[in-house]
């Protein structure tokens, strides 16, 4: 990118003064050289497309290893570059193994009972929970550049699909159907994440910003847990939305189903999960306490239900699950039919909500340990991942927090910890199955319900109240549209008030006025720095926003009454007239035409009333823009400078030689 | 606004030095002082929300006039900002008014046969087009801020309007109900403009970007030339659709229709009225001869069709037009019923594109004889005038473009103008209607040929080309849309351009490496300065756009790349080991909370690596947020510079001090 690599060495002062705030340097001498406004190196049409296409795709520089290598050591580049795994496979060690181990035996005691929960969740057979817990997992293993990110169903994807789906067909009404949508969306999913990835279109999942999330999870928790109730209190008609009103309308009418039993197990084990997971918060060394307290749940309360299987007739159990590994599921995908597009749809949501919180949770504990994740290596591996569950009865999977959160503090050293989680889950499909033949509803709900109250993030919303009141309507607006609307509708408006908030912040600019730091060329708000005081016939502006056709408006009529004020200002207290408007661009990032030919009736008006407009240090793409649209012709003689310091020096100069 | 009034003279050196280049004054002497970063005065919430939502809505500040005044001047003062007139009435003299007098009936002998041809564009019958030249331009002349705006109806309008309208009624099938729903559009154009003027929600309108209005107004102009050649061939059967290819066919499939006296009438017209244009434009103070060519041909032509009566039954008269003023039409207003939703989207569509036109127009004039119109004002009169006119069968009008610039070069002062050109229709109305019987269509469809022609700016979109390869993109996109899809998905898909053009340069912005320029404190981007050198051990960055969710995990990665190139750089160089990263903050204008969870995660790694981050020259808001988010304490120390300069010499002096 043409870097240079002459280098100088004058900052490195002789001595260091004993004060911090007085210190003698070579900086330059006080005699004052005006410098030239260059334009950046000339590039052609092509050329700058190039650029400009590699820094949106390709910001990254992903071909970067590639350079200087043979061909034999190119392919295995390319191989690395594709499967991760054989990046880190052949330095793989006993060592490493170990902790691998341990890990992924922690995350399978946790991926069991989430499995069958989340699964539940999407109102899917229990199975399907496992079944997603043990291809994933083996796909990631191969594609994925995390090393720590535990796969598996994660719950804002499984509720987002349960309800989207649950909308138009009940599991209950026609299973088979239900089904076929179900794998038919994680196909769409998958396509579209991997299609994300490859197109490096990243930048879609950019546009849910945090703000969104907190609010929309905050909801969808609410949402989850409310609909829990009815595995604890052991309701047996529910309805199938996911709004606040006609689930809660559901709990109170439905009181007379309550089942005493139910109630008092299902708060057992949510006090017990809850206990768990508040030591673990207080205590990170603790971690095992909460990761165990789900399996240890299930098998307690499995124990105590086939202890009292003759007392408690009220408590929901599981009943009889199929023995066995995943079955194909490739004849069960529709592409055509009045459901597909519910199912696009479906997966196109799931899809994204996924991909985000895979990818956040991947970048988290990768800055944990220095390394990097490839983002859109990172949408191929889950896409793929998807793709190839679609086919072997598996829904929705992505990096789950959770289950990473476990993984991390067990230990994990590569994605290994994924294989080893798959192969425990391997062992249950073809041998334990049986086991869960008692394993009480209520307590899965239990398991639900401590999982997702992890994701009110109340200290978040509060700080983002703290720092950004319009950030954080739109995550009270995500919040309310979720918990009232619908998901999706939730979202597109939390999305479409982060958007907003950028185009108000373009089409309606910060405008300052400027002023010399007495004793330097520093030049800053006259309103931020009282010790920053006014040149006499000059007002210096400094525009903060690039000049667009949605602003250039504005920041004409903005720019003439700063010179009316001023002129009324000078008026009142009979100072020197005003003769130069000087415009700081420095933070004039772009431009377009309507904003050259703003600056171009500015320059006239301002003109009309003899005063001169000056431009100083527009960036490279103005500049080059400026100089295209023949306007720059007419600023090149005294009304272009560098810096703000250098503009007033010389023209103040020019009017003692010529008044 | 805090403006301080204390001033320094200290730039007006005491003696100018021989050349231009290098000039001794009196700027500080090497010493360098550090200075603090200083957080934005503070203020409540309460306070920013009224200062943000003042920039937002009253960016001119309209209520400036109304301090320091007695109640009863503050009273005249409240008329004059609700009803201009009061503003210079006061003023008029005989001298102004023969001035308006002039230019008064100049664009009325323009307005007249322009009003019949408009009207036929929006498929209404001629008369409505006269009335609407009589009431909107008296009451514009009362609320109107522009001096020479020539109020009427315009082609754009027309057009949108009888397109949207024709879909689905058309006037030869259901003349009232097509009459109704045009009243009722511009009852809800009216509406909305004033509305928009009213909340000063102007933004609305600068949104439709000058590219988008090239092309949409040169693919109107060929849709309606085309339409115009049922009328200049003669045919009697035309396709009602407004798209290319259904009025092309409907051109060659009437073949039989086609009338050569009708043909010969129109080209030899046609010929007429574009020689007068070019002579126009070529010689402008022969203005008067395109003003009044119109006038013209509708006379000649009247009385060549009379005159040859008996032998030329093939040419298509206007017919009997009724006599006397506008009749009230507020019975024919609907606000109920199927079509109601048809009426307030054609309302809204041709509301803004008449007042982008009106304001657009008004704004021009306005800046050539420098004084201002304000925009809120403007909408608020257009819109009113509107309402007035769907009360008396007028249907929508704006500022025309044609009749503004005949106003202007035939010297009119004030609105007056306005008020003379409506007496002229009065006059017209009552008393000469009789004598349009014999005028023919075809010398109608001449004249807005004729007009429109000119709306085609080729050499706009070539340097659109030329200076912004996006904003071409745009304008060919609403081309196209207007051209072969409809008005306003054209309209839609290029505005959509334009907001797609401000969140890619948002959500993928610039970063430079800056140099030193040797021998001053300035600090430039390599890449453009050759002159500009590396600083040993420091990396000095340059971030060109708010930091916003859309762009905080780009941005993250992209720093992180520039320091892996950087690093390897230095290890193939073995230069000195990169200590500091430098974040010059200049044109981060805005930072939201992802954005300084960025910046503490980017923190955080890179001290992970031993290398120090710092921020250079933070804008106020984005002090403000640091500083709410706690992240400043971390940086106070040693991470906040008011410049690049002095951070470079501080910190490079520390690691002198203790190595």
């Amino acid at each position: 990118m043409g870097l240079n690599s002459n280098r100088v060495d004058h900052f490195d002062s002789q001595s260091p003064s004993p004060t911090v705030i007085k210190i003698e340097t070579e900086i330059p001498p006080p005699s004052m050289e005006i410098h030239t406004v260059h334009l950046p190196p000339e590039q052609t049409t092509l050329q700058k497309l190039k650029q400009r296409l590699s820094e949106i795709f390709f910001p990254d520089n992903p071909l970067h290893g590639f350079k200087n290598h043979t061909s034999p050591a190119k392919l295995i580049l390319v191989l690395q570059f594709l499967f991760p795994i054989f990046e880190w496979a052949p330095h793989y060690s006993l060592k490493l193994f170990r902790s691998d181990i341990i890990s992924g035996l922690t995350i399978a005691s946790l991926a069991i009972p989430q499995g069958i929960s989340y699964a539940k969740l999407a109102n899917l057979p229990p199975i399907i929970g496992l079944y997603s817990s043990f291809v994933p997992p083996l796909i990631y293993s191969l594609l994925g550049s995390s090393r720590h990110l535990g796969v598996g169903p994660v719950s804002i994807a499984s509720l987002v699909m349960g309800s989207m789906l649950s909308e138009s067909v009940t599991f209950t009404s026609d299973p088979i159907l239900y089904l076929k949508l179900a794998f038919t969306a994680t196909f769409f999913a998958g396509l579209f994440q991997s299609s994300l990835g490859f197109l490096r279109l990243g930048v879609v999942i950019d546009f849910l910003s945090k703000a969104t999330l907190v609010g929309f999870m905050a909801g969808a928790a609410i949402i989850v847990s409310l609909q829990q109730l009815k595995g604890l209190l052991g309701i047996a008609h529910f309805t199938s939305k996911m709004q606040m009103i006609p689930v809660l309308s559901s709990v109170f009418t439905q009181r007379d189903e309550w089942s005493w039993q139910t109630i008092v197990l299902g708060f057992a084990f949510l006090a017990f999960l809850l206990t768990t997971r508040h030591i673990s918060l207080k205590k990170p060394k603790l971690f095992w306490v909460s990761a165990a307290a789900p399996l240890t749940s299930v098998i307690l309360s499995t124990v105590l239900v086939f202890l009292l299987r003759d007392k408690a007739h009220g408590i929901a159990i599981i009943g009889n699950l199929p023995k066995g590994l995943n079955p194909p599921s490739t004849n069960m995908l529709i592409f055509s039919g009045p459901h597909l597009a519910l199912a696009i749809k479906t997966g196109i949501v799931t899809g994204i909500l996924s991909l985000t919180e895979g990818i956040a949770v991947g970048r988290t504990f990768a800055g944990l340990k220095n390394y990097q994740v490839d983002g859109n290596k990172e949408m191929m591996a889950i896409g793929l991942m998807n793709i190839a569950g679609c086919c072997s009865s598996c829904y929705v999977t992505t990096g789950s927090f959770s289950r990473s959160a476990v993984n991390y503090n067990a230990g994990a050293q590569t994605a290994v910890s994924n294989i080893i989680m798959a192969s425990a889950v391997l062992v249950t499909l073809l041998f334990l199955m049986p086991l869960f033949y008692y394993t009480p509803n209520v307590v899965l709900a239990a398991i639900i319900i401590s999982a997702v109250i992890g994701l009110i993030d109340y200290q978040a919303a509060y700080k983002l109240w703290k720092v950004d009141k319009l950030d954080f309507l739109a995550c009270m607006c995500s919040f309310f549209g979720v918990l009232f609307i619908s998901v999706p509708l939730g979202l597109g408006i939390a999305v479409s008030i982060s958007v907003f908030k950028i185009l108000l912040h373009v089409s309606r600019p910060n405008t300052l006025v400027l002023g010399n730091i007495p004793g330097t060329q520093i030049f800053h708000s006259l309103n931020r720095y009282r010790e920053a005081l006014r040149v006499p016939s000059f007002l210096i502006l400094a525009v903060e926003s690039p000049i667009y056709f949605a602003n250039s408006t504005y920041l004409q009529e903005r720019i003439l009454r700063w010179v009316r004020e001023e002129e009324e200002h000078i008026k009142s207290n009979k100072e020197s007239p005003l003769k130069c408007i000087i415009l700081d661009m420095t933070a004039v990032t772009a431009i377009d035409t309507s904003g050259i030919d703003t600056l171009r009736e500015l320059r006239k008006i301002l003109e009309k009333r003899s005063l001169q407009l000056v431009l100083t240090n527009p960036a490279g793409s103005v500049m080059e823009k400026l100089h295209q649209s023949n306007i720059l012709d007419s600023f090149r003689q005294k009304g272009l400078y560098l810096t703000v310091a250098e503009a007033v020096t010389d023209i103040s100069l020019s009017w003692k030689a010529s008044p």
